[in-house]
């Protein structure tokens, strides 16, 4: 398994000539903003001036959480199959995104707790019928953390045969806000009141009862130091998986497009076991999910987009897309000073 | 021109049923945030719950300004039919980012100091070869902007009759940022030097200049409470002219795409003149140019965006036009919880 680890860094040799091509651009300098720290990413990544981005992904993974016999969510936990019958039915909104962004969508069952037909436009990659319930045991064994680990990889792996060069995450999976802010907690050391927000629409009565299960769940564990073993411990299947996912994706130097509070906290598991993953990442939106904004704090990094969402499933990876597209875009179509014939600053 | 003034205040009678369709969406209720705001006010505009985007245009006027002489820009007025044909040759930020994203792009010669070829693929609607120095004469004459304001309204107008009903507006003009901070001070009150930023890209020094030279341009001219007055005193042909086109649209009831600091400084001339428009109105993107911020708080709106820009050209709008689009997507295509079989919150 260790092959999933490997991740070449990034060669920053093209730095200056990257930057010199933006610069020289028919604009101020600077005056793209964030679009042009992202256009030098990507550039980067794919270690070249003129980057392209090819046949984009979404892959929403879907699992179930054994934690929900706790009471930490609104909604009870058939709404994970249900809303993987929605996304195959094509009515969420990962789909109507996806599809206005010409972005491929898969669904994984990572773990769901129901049996969905053979020949569903779902990929099967099923590790049991959702984790155990952490608060009273490990929510899956090491081994079966591996596993969700490799089959993220290989899913990735089988798209980027596919052109795929730059690939998004999403997931669906009541009870999962629980899991990554457990994960958060431990891999941060940020106090667990601080990670635990409203999920999909807790009152403060209910966000009150998921911080105190979920701070008795950490009390009661012994808690190693190795990044893995946290995983097993608290994490999902389809966070898992994403873990698996981004680090392939990484070891493949693809663009990975980061969404919200889980799809994060799953990064924030990849970074923990080769912190080259960040280097192949952009972060999409800020969720308006309480712990977010300080995830990404602690990673030093900072979102393009603030629309007050929380949704998942990507969605803020899909609606971010064209925006990135727009980086790479002006990077290659743009004309410069000299060509367009317009005097630069300079000049005068 | 009185015509142009005439503005239907939306009808809020479709409030609470576009409010229930966007809650019954199979999605945690709010979750989509500032998507949700925004497919509501663009049902509200259409007067409708099945909203639609057609025929997007961003037009961008041009126009050149006397004040330049004061050496308030870092670039020499050239760069304004410079870059004029830089539009016409496809080079520019503005348009690489329509061409993504499927906007038709517009190009108005409001009043540059040059004489462009008959036959340019260009809406040639100059009033003159730039305004007048501010700092010694009123910009322009109150026939001047009288003709600005009606053939602003004529464009969107003929745009209209196409079939568009979505439009935005972007701006080159060396020089139109002390045009947009002297009218965003005369109208709002707030202190010159809190409207005036670097603009191109002014060192310190040179942001201390541009703030003397136009505090005396306001010092020395008697200011009457007339909106256009004020318009015609400190205005730019292209700003007078994206004024009349925003209070046509809004009186059509076009949705509007406000960008950066100069349109913005164009729609607040325009809602002191008929604050109906503002209903019609979305604000992109939030500038970097120092006054922006200030000026979208007097407003008393948020903008979508914040990715460090202050390009101008119309970018912001061009780049938020997807996102616009996933609001009105979201609205029309996501399955409701009933037709997707979903359990809802309130079910347990």
């Amino acid at each position: 398994m260790m092959k999933v680890f490997e991740i070449e860094p990034i060669n920053f040799g093209l730095s200056e000539d990257l930057q010199n091509k933006i610069d020289l651009k028919t604009k101020p300098v600077g005056s793209l903003g964030k679009l042009e720290i992202i256009a030098k990413k990507i550039g980067l990544i794919q270690d070249t001036l003129s980057p392209v981005l090819k046949h984009p992904h979404i892959i929403v993974f879907a699992g179930d959480h054994g934690i929900t016999e706790e009471g930490v969510s609104p909604y009870p936990q058939e709404v994970t199959y249900q809303m993987v019958f929605n996304f195959l039915q094509g009515g969420a909104a990962i789909n109507v995104f996806s599809k206005q962004n010409n972005i491929t969508l898969k669904v994984v069952d990572a773990g769901v707790n129901f049996d969905f037909e053979k020949g569903a436009d779902l990929i099967n990659a099923k590790i049991a019928y959702g984790t155990k319930n952490f608060a009273n045991q490990p929510a899956m064994t090491k081994e079966e953390c591996s596993q969700a680990l490799d089959k993220g990889a290989e899913i990735v792996a089988k798209i980027q045969e596919g052109g795929c060069n730059v690939v998004g995450f999403g997931e669906m999976g009541i009870g999962n806000t629980s899991a990554a802010a457990v994960l958060m907690a431990v891999y941060t050391g940020i106090p667990i009141e601080d990670c635990v927000g409203a999920g999909t629409g807790l009152d403060s009565e209910g966000v009150q009862h998921k911080i105190k299960v979920l701070k008795k769940a950490i009390e009661h564990n012994i808690i190693s130091e190795d990044a893995i073993d946290k995983l097993a411990l608290f994490g999902g299947f389809e966070i898992a998986m994403m873990t698996g996912a981004m680090l392939k994706a990484a070891a493949l130097k693809m663009t990975i497009m980061v969404d919200g509070f889980i799809v994060s906290a799953a990064l924030l598991a990849a970074s923990k076991i080769n912190k080259g993953v960040l280097d192949y990442c952009i972060f999409t939106h800020t969720s308006h999910e309480k712990g977010h904004q300080k995830m990404l704090n602690y990673l030093n990094v900072e979102a393009l987009l603030d629309l007050n969402m929380r949704l998942g499933e990507g969605t803020g990876g899909a609606v971010a897309y064209p925006i990135i597209q727009s980086a790479v875009t002006f990077l290659n179509e743009m004309a410069s000073f000299e060509s367009a014939g317009v005097s630069n600053k300079e000049v005068e």
